[in-house]
């Protein structure tokens, strides 16, 4: 998906949201437990539910690879039920060698390899330039690098700091050496609204992926306040904040109405901009 | 696997030696096509022809992946054929928030979720300590944590320094936080041998993996040089130059041979430390 289709659903439906398909078997209503991938059922139902509120979806891998081969097909079987107008995003976190992110972006970029066929995938940068090179190479794909991550764990490293700037920051500086706004994008938690008018600086024009709204307690508010740009350049996630609004027999209506609240407040921001 | 098993493995043995499978369907002889499972077939005859000679075997997830659901039955059933006196490692470059680490955690460790039982996997340390800490949760099971790794875009972060250390050596500091040496490895790229002499002053116990002998083109003799220690505290692995050794139909013999030549070369340097 191109930036200019991107930028094109998010003025049609007034919205930046991503929803996170974190779905834990152990947490999803207990009557789904009858079909055949309990999992694929609740995740069809949530993007039924939900699909004309949001820009994207972002499928987390861990909770799929959590459970083995049954959890991988629920995967595959996911990503093909997704809108193909929707934002697709391999929350995958990957990064190795160079011939080995080669092969991570087979799984998720080659459908002929893989059957799936995501629109981007999270990245980890600790590895450098020929870890994210491989995903850069497929046309119309995006890599999300990680920058500044929701987590308590983000300082411990994403704060060093040299004469020059955080770690963080030159993750973002670099980065842009290999790849451009319309092919890259960067993860920066809802959790540090404060740090997006430092990033802005260093990254006007490129999207950035934000988690941490809802369950991590970040403010959309102050994300918007800092983070806006002309495109709107934010894409924001939130996950179990929908998806368990209720983990009754209407989970799927429960979670549209927690969908529907985000984007009414995203589409206010929208509006305040002009955009 | 406890770490006296490890080095009860390395004497038995005189082998430090881990072989990665990291097998690419496209690389293998063509004969094996016929196999319903040709990479899975692959795999148990380099296991066969070499077990005797490693101690360990590090299964490199992409390369499954990248071949979707069918890719991730071979990584099933290769991991359930490793011997269970090898150390067997899930090459993973995992890490993510503490309730997504939590899920991969699962899907390497907990053999009732996922049919698989690593004895390790290994980790990407930029979100640190709640992205590491749920795989230390397990007992007896290993987080091998990215320090300084093998490719070229290691220069890109890992060497940024502040007033007190590089990026790599501020991870091997601050892991030793939550961790120890019974639970903790480092990865450290054999390409970059003098730097083991640095790294030995502040993880002078902690057993490092090492990749980068052979296709990468480290060298053993300045790895062990540098890196031995009291209980070796080695484990390199090479996966290429052994498993590719031969496209033809004595690949396994061939491998096996390549395996041996290294292990001679181990058996040489335990002998020269009187291990």
């Amino acid at each position: 998906m191109t930036r200019q289709e991107i930028i094109h659903q998010i003025k049609k439906k007034k919205s930046f949201l991503s929803i996170g398909l974190d779905t834990d078997i152990n947490k999803i209503p207990k009557h789904l437990l009858k079909y055949k991938d309990p999992v694929l059922e609740f995740n069809k139902l949530i993007i039924d539910a939900t699909s004309d509120l949001c820009i994207s979806y972002k499928i987390n891998t861990a909770f799929y690879e959590s459970r083995g081969l049954k959890g991988w097909e629920s995967l595959v079987n996911t990503f093909n039920y997704l809108p193909k107008d929707t934002f697709s995003i391999a929350d995958a976190k990957r990064g190795d060698i160079g011939n080995t992110s080669a092969m991570y972006a087979e799984a998720f970029f080659n459908p002929k390899s893989s059957e799936m066929d995501f629109d981007s995938i999270t990245v980890a940068p600790y590895m450098g330039k020929d870890s994210v090179k491989p995903f850069l190479d497929f046309k119309d794909k995006w890599v999300i690098l990680l920058a500044l991550t929701s987590n308590e764990g983000a300082k411990d490293f994403q704060f060093m700091a040299n004469d020059d700037a955080y770690l963080f920051e030159m993750v973002i500086k670099k980065s842009q050496e290999w790849a451009n706004p319309n092919n890259l994008m960067y993860v920066v938690g809802a959790t540090r609204g404060e740090a997006f008018l430092d990033i802005r600086k260093i990254a006007p024009d490129h999207f950035l992926l934000v988690p941490g709204v809802g369950a991590q307690g970040g403010s959309l508010a102050d994300v918007c306040k800092y983070g806006l740009n002309k495109d709107c350049g934010l894409i924001v996630n939130s996950s179990r904040a929908i998806i368990y609004a209720s983990n009754g027999e209407d989970f799927a209506n429960a979670a549209r109405e927690e969908a529907k609240k985000v984007q009414i407040e995203m589409a206010n921001e929208l509006k305040a901009i002009h955009f």
